[in-house]
């Protein structure tokens, strides 16, 4: 019988889940909305009873031997879910001793999403070989998984490697934790779309992102916009790469690490934002750092890294029992 | 027989070396001056000599089992020192391989001297039950070794931890790196010289740092002329403390550590400069961090601290064997 575990992705509108084997590949893969359970306790029993319901075909084929989740605040130390502002559930929820209830006996991890990217990147993905590398999530923030001698980085309490939140700009813009400034204000699916309106207002130059308003622009728009030669759209990667690549440059001055991985929404731009990052990181590094740290495009699928990842913190957790 | 290992500090003025049993005491210590010798094998031999002289008395009582170095631009991976600007020998140093011949059959190992702090911290200081935590230096630079679960953070290249070099001020002051607002040029026995010239200029109240010309200013007259009330002093001490605070802020975003020790000539201002680093740290750290991370002086002896800080990397690496 082919071993294999599951791979649970909780975001903020889907539970994207999976079952994964130990190359990687993907046998069975599913969501639920994450958003109509108010209830963790329902939720989960949903979410397993979908899984169960998707993998019936895979029975006598595969062999379950653990579980690995993803997801926003997650604690790897504790296996909970703490205080996730995008989440229905409030305060500490016990996630993984709840998980046990339903896999009794199966390895169960649980780590934040950024983390498990991270994961995926090393057991899956480009990171394969590497033992020191970071992983970067741009999407709706932007979120990190810190890889040194090869293991993540959960530091003292299990919330090490919140990139997101290190200063880029003094008194800068707001950011969702409540302070200003933060990195993820700046670069991120979201943080760029503030980018183009900030310039709307500097420059006096035609752009084709004039005629769209805050709410409905998209990473995805500045792209198209930047690839037609758009000014401001062009210039808004830049400062977003500057802004990337300068903070990547004192992040490389912590771990010097192999290589830098971009993910999600913003990454999906590829080189309209790889090249300014790497270009403005070169120029901020100390010299005995410079042309030694890539910077590469995520090689798992973007639509299913968190599955992946999850799978990943599970068969990674095996490994190590 | 007592087993024993040799701690050496090379630093850019003494070599400093010591016997050092497995509880960290100091059975013989003693100093030579680097800076008189520009053939670094001449350099080697004669340490070689100073060492064996110095330990005679030790003679039938200790068996040396291993060789710690600690040295400016020290890599741990290649035990080498690369390109150190404050040493008389240019460009790569194979000193590990050079050692061995002097101590055949004996584990010999090199780090820069931060690391080499941190692993003393760990080893024989503060850090002992602590697996996450970073040791900064404030002397004439800032240097720093970061560990993380239980283990040096040394990268790709064995430079990882050059927190000296993280940028703390947009086109801000020179640093003798070469480029501008680096987190030395601010927090650090020189920096803090430097903030008091910045701030005699902005001021125009009195002070005693008006009578000292800036190469005779040091870090201990600025430490005194505080605890005396001096307005300047007590502002230059609150402005490092900012600079510093706020850029460990992202320091821990990154790594979660436990604790984090000052060391060097600056941290023996103690809570003048304590104080005010733990205040702009705690105000800028992401909530989540907020109230767990310790500012601490260092517990080793400054005075051999380097030595003792070699001694455990030596015993670090025969404990791995």
């Amino acid at each position: 019988m082919k071993e294999a575990v599951i791979g649970i992705d909780i975001g903020g509108t889907f539970t994207k889940y999976g079952v994964i084997d130990r190359e990687g590949n993907c046998m069975a893969e599913s969501f639920t909305n994450t958003t109509t359970h108010y209830n963790f306790d329902d939720y989960l029993k949903d979410l397993y009873d979908a899984i169960e319901k998707n993998m019936q075909f895979l029975k006598g084929q595969v062999e379950i031997k653990g579980v690995g989740i993803g997801a926003p605040n997650g604690n790897y130390y504790a296996g909970t879910i703490e205080n996730a502002v995008n989440l229905n559930w409030r305060g500490i929820i016990p996630v993984s001793e709840k998980m046990k209830k339903y896999y009794p006996g199966l390895t169960i991890a649980l780590t934040n999403d950024a983390n498990a990217a991270a994961i995926g990147e090393m057991v899956f993905g480009g990171a394969k070989d590497m033992k020191d590398f970071i992983v970067i999530t741009l999407g709706t923030g932007l979120g990190s998984g810190i890889v040194v001698n090869g293991d993540l980085v959960y530091g003292q309490d299990g919330f090490a490697g919140e990139l997101g939140h290190i200063n880029a700009h003094l008194n800068g813009r707001d950011c969702g934790c409540g302070r200003k400034g933060c990195l993820e204000a700046y670069a991120s699916a979201s943080g760029i779309r503030r980018t183009v309106f900030w310039l709307l207002a500097e420059r006096m130059i035609d752009s084709e992102l004039r005629e769209v308003n805050f709410n409905d622009l998209t990473a995805k728009m500045i792209s198209e916009a930047a690839l037609r030669g758009d000014k401001i759209a062009l210039e808004a990667f830049d400062y977003t790469g500057w802004i990337l690549g300068s903070k990547l440059a004192d992040t490389v001055a912590h771990n010097s690490p192999e290589a830098i991985f971009l993910l999600g929404g913003l990454a999906n731009s590829r080189e309209l934002i790889i090249n300014p990052t790497k270009k403005y990181m070169e120029e901020n590094l100390l010299p005995i750092y410079r042309n030694k740290v890539k910077i590469l495009l995520s090689s798992l699928p973007d639509m299913n890294a968190g599955v992946l990842g999850a799978g990943a913190l599970a068969w990674n957790e095996l490994r190590r029992l």
